[in-house]
């Protein structure tokens, strides 16, 4: 049987202990009433809001098909369609996962303490992690048993732009719907009325809460199965089309090209495979590591399946006899994606925090110039390590290289997803047990472990932002293999155009969903501080007194799904009038110019923005001499934290997708361009 | 005679009317006792400033003269000491002019009302603009008739980069000596202690006044300077490197290849000359306009000299037998350069301003939110239009037509510096007139002015910047044309981390200058609340109590001289380090990748810190119903504006100088990298 036929059917197996992971959570104690009572409302938001988002997906999905078949013909429709479907799977699962598993995490640490609460919450993350992992194996898998001829493999394509352009909306819809509702109940009831976070009086709360589990859980899978994904097709797409010179690189003696393209083909499907089962046996030693800090349990889960994956690694290049520079490409992307981990965990964790804290002394204003230096500041480190492993996948392994590093940072995403879905669930746990009056006990379980929760967000994000440049840059050269070009020339004018216009699209994309969480938040203030007003007895906690959360959840759903439309329409729209106003080069200069200008964004925002919100925290803790909760330094804080929401949450995650989607889309219309 | 003799002699004459301008300014009435002895201070401590900035300046010039001299001999080097003391030249005078033209602006609106304050502040900038102008002509003209032959030509390099290394300096330096006066000023004078803007009991207010003249003043001059010659230079270098295709279309029957390159090598050289001719004539039309709306004067004197410029323009190139191609590209270039004033005057004056003050009523955070997606969203359109105006040059006249495109919007920088020099004349008049208690009317008449400042300041930022990018992309050409590279190749992964490590430049740079001024705000503000608290009655307006401006003035002075060193540093040899070590393609990716990031943060932060400004005047104005001066929303708004000032006075403008600077220093080495 050749290696391929195993990619589906690891997948399935993987999808299926997914499955059972999932219904081990939902067999958990889910507790008294109010929590039942406030899950569900969590629950039924958050899946009323996926359908309606899926709605407005299907005419997407149903109008580009059309499109894609007139264009590129059948097979690269129908790849699209299945990347569509798969993607917005692993969304569903997901997310019914995260809104099971929050109560039941909050029961946990009521019933049983913290072990316990940390499996739980950690098993809600493993669900979303390995359907991202088995769906995409089992996708990209049977792509290639199909399309896998270095002719058809263009077809496949078509699979990572279905995953993309799901990936941009969620990520969109989802960021907006989430800091919408944060922002306003924010400013509303931290602000103006004085209640405390998660206080069950304030009426967006539960929109609050339901947006976590919609942004920040089915947003990042449908982020992360994008990179996925998107890493092993054009990985596949530079071996279909690569040229002598790539090949002798990739060669060792007593092998001939064409048996070595089919191995380089299969390579990143394979590593794939070993990368599921390793992130399986990193996520089952969460029950050895249970009991110890679990900041360190969740490091050990991933260094686990990183270890063990770049081992087997090794030997399967062997195997298949293909140079051990390819080992090196693979562990220079690993290595790369662990440092800018660790640089975004300095960004917003170390001295620059403290920095921001200082600077509210003198006012919000100071506050923020000084999270803006610091976004901006953070940009530098992670670039540079960027270009030294492109150096080094290049030297080692060519433009294949560059794609094998991007399939090597994400081979073992079900481990990493995993850790990185934990979060939003303690998050949301904490958010329960505030609302269900389960005690400072209680919720100082779920603050630990949510507190943990939000470094791993920062460094999954940093993650996330490293694989996403690394993937965009596999996918610009699997676009320049495929359009034929032996240049993209940077002297001739209509490149530079192309680059100017590209780096543009990521501020504009910016400025839209900024903007869209500014509006949006405005209105969920008006609407909260309606409700404080007409609602008798209400802000004084009378217990007859009942807010109106679905009002909230409301306003957040429709500016979600109104706002999401043009920012995915103009990023997948944008490269196709490009390449055919301008040609396959201008294209090209596009791609360059929305990488460089979407990586630094992102880094900014999402860095500037964690840096922010750990400095409120820092303030809150008293660590800051002389200040504390409520003091004008923390209500300086808070305006910084507020304005990093959108940062860090919306706009700041919007880009990496935007820079992967557009490199996608000029990947599949390549084939006109030539 | 040859015609390039013509212009060190046009320049001189342009030089002397610059000085009778000066002489006639300051021969104007000065005022009555108290607005003498303030604007000595002002005047004191700016050229103290400027003394202090050029003495660390003449450490750099001497190191780098070696540097050059060992590495491209004696030539560049010394081309590179005059292009360094060509600027420093001008920057010295515009400041005199500017603090002795404010107070006189001061004592004409009093005695003799708008027309005449108008007048002497007008008179005051068109010091600046003229010097600018003409010695610029004076500095490249000579350069030119001493290396003005294909092969001596690049040694004319270094005169554009002593331009550009002073005016980094100045730029920084001056833009984080004036917000930390300002910011300081305004955090404990407007907001903690409630005194209006520059009260006289305020000790950072003669601080902020001099910031005026050092940032806006100088700081600006010498940007400008930088672009005029940039231009100019580049475009020799195209024509001097310019192959057989080029050469075809700049051709008209009847003339040979080397004529050709000769006119068109003289051609920005004798533009420059015209565009002198008709600033000067534009400078007199003030005598007409001076009693008709000051906002329309200003706008007439620059159509004055820009109409005739393109008229006689048209003639200049039938009359050297250059193609009329050339001048569509000169017409595109100017076009563009009204349009992107145009699109900076919507974004900094029109609804987005609006929708910001409307932001403020839910208090600072979505003040910034608000303001940073005006600033995102305002990049888009100006870089289109850069984007057409490339097409245009380049289908018209190739890669020379982008280098003259530039030199067409810079031509009449003797009118439109004047007016952009002419804003903080009248910003610094208010604060004499206020701090002189000269009574409501005359700050009224300065207030007016000021506002018409504000606007041609904001569209002078928008020319300065779209003027940077074709001058930026100009020299990125000459110096692919000069390394003799056939191809910068995106594909080659050397290209890409050039690309990538020049966009973090700009993020870098941003950071430390943003960090600068957080910081030495931080320092003011100190100082300013221990002179409120130890000198008695000072705060009350005793009249015993002096406040001790000198300490405030010291702080932003250091501060300024110490951060303005490391981005100096950087941006100098950011460049020459890539270049050696990853090689002349890496080098062409790395001006790519700053231009496009540079320009892009350039745009949001001076758009985005203009939009802040105007809204807090909104709201000051009362154009926000229900809200006014002193209210919630104002107060949101000063943190807008106070977050935005280093924004758009420091960060936003130093963008512009570090991708030209960085395109020259490579320019300048390009023949050690073929």
């Amino acid at each position: 049987m050749e290696l391929q036929m195993y990619a589906p059917i690891l997948g399935i197996i993987g999808f299926i202990i997914a499955i059972v992971t999932y219904t081990k959570v939902k067999a958990q104690p889910i507790g008294n009433d109010k929590m039942k009572e406030i899950s569900e409302s969590i629950h039924l938001g958050a899946m009323a809001f996926l359908r309606r988002e899926y709605q407005v997906l299907a005419i997407f999905i149903v109008l580009v098909f059309f499109l894609i078949l007139l264009g590129m013909g059948f097979q690269t429709a129908l790849a699209f369609v299945g990347g569509a479907l798969c993607s917005m799977t692993c969304g569903f699962i997901g997310m019914k996962a995260a809104t099971r598993a929050n109560v039941r995490t909050a029961e946990a640490a009521r019933a049983s303490g913290q072990a316990a609460a940390l499996l739980v919450s950690f098993n809600g993350g493993a669900v979303m992690g390995l359907a991202v992992a088995s769906l995409g194996l089992v996708g990209v898998g049977i792509a290639f048993i199909l399309f896998g001829d270095p002719e058809t493999a263009k077809y496949i394509n078509g699979f990572a732009m279905g995953a993309s352009s799901i990936a941009l909306f969620a990520r969109v819809g989802g960021g907006i719907y989430t800091k919408a509702a944060d922002v306003g109940a924010d400013l509303v009831g931290k602000v103006e009325a004085g209640i405390p976070e998660d206080d069950p009086r304030n009426p967006g709360v539960i929109a609050d809460n339901v947006g976590d589990c919609v942004g920040d859980t089915a947003g990042m899978g449908a982020d992360i199965f994008e990179s996925y994904v998107g890493s092993i097709i054009a990985t596949v797409a530079i071996a279909a089309a690569a040229g002598p010179t790539l090949l002798d690189l990739l060669s060792v003696p007593g092998i001939d090209h064409e048996a070595l393209r089919a191995n380089a083909m299969v390579l990143p499907l394979v590593l794939a495979m070993v990368g599921l089962v390793f992130s399986v046996i990193g996520i089952y030693s969460m029950r050895v590591f249970k009991s110890i800090d679990p900041a360190k349990a969740l490091h050990y889960t991933t260094f686990v399946g990183a270890g063990g994956f770049l081992i087997a690694a090794f030997f399967v290049i062997r195997a298949l006899h293909i140079s051990n520079g390819v080992f090196w490409a693979i562990l220079a992307g690993t290595l790369a994606g662990v440092a800018i981990g660790q640089i975004t965990e300095y960004y917003t964790a170390s001295t620059p925090v403290a920095r921001i804290a200082e600077a509210s002394k003198t006012g919000p204003a100071t506050n923020i110039i000084h999270g803006l230096a610091v976004g901006l500041e953070s940009c530098a480190p992670p670039i540079l390590i960027i270009c030294v492993s492109i150096f080094v996948a290049n030297h080692f392994a060519g433009l294949y290289g560059i794609g094998i590093a991007a399939v090597g940072m994400l081979a073992t995403v079900g481990v990493t997803m995993t850790v990185d879905a934990y979060g939003p669930i303690a998050d949301n746990a904490g958010g329960i047990s505030e609302m269900a009056g389960l005690g400072p006990d209680v919720r100082k379980i779920t603050d630990g472990l949510d507190a943990i929760g939000n470094t791993t967000a920062a460094i999954g994000k940093g993650f996330a932002i490293g694989s996403a440049a690394l993937t965009a840059l596999a996918l610009f050269s699997a676009y320049a293999t495929t359009v034929q070009l032996e240049t993209i020339n940077l002297i001739n004018p209509s490149t530079v155009i192309g680059l100017l216009i590209g780096g543009a699209l990521p501020f504009f994309i910016g400025a839209l969903t900024m903007t869209s969480v500014g509006r949006a938040a405005g209105k969920m203030v008006d609407e909260i501080r309606r409700q404080f007003r007409e609602i008798p007895g209400l802000l004084e906690g009378h217990p007859d007194a009942k807010p109106e959360p679905d009002k909230c959840v409301d306003i957040s759903a429709r500016a979600a799904l109104r706002e999401m439309v043009l920012p995915g329409v103009v990023a997948v729209f944008a490269p196709v009038l490009v390449g055919f106003l301008l040609g396959a080069e201008a294209l090209g200069g596009m791609l360059a110019g929305a990488t460089v200008a979407g990586v630094l964004l992102a880094l900014m925002m999402s860095n500037g923005g964690g840096a922010w919100d750990n400095a409120k925290k820092y303030i809150e803790k008293g660590e800051l001499a002389g200040e504390g909760k409520g003091g004008e330094a923390h209500k300086a804080a808070v305006v910084g934290d507020t304005v990093g929401d959108p940062f860090k949450d919306t706009s700041g995650p919007s880009m990496n997708i935007l820079i992967k989607l557009m490199s996608v889309v000029a990947l599949v219309i390549a084939p006109l361009l030539i």
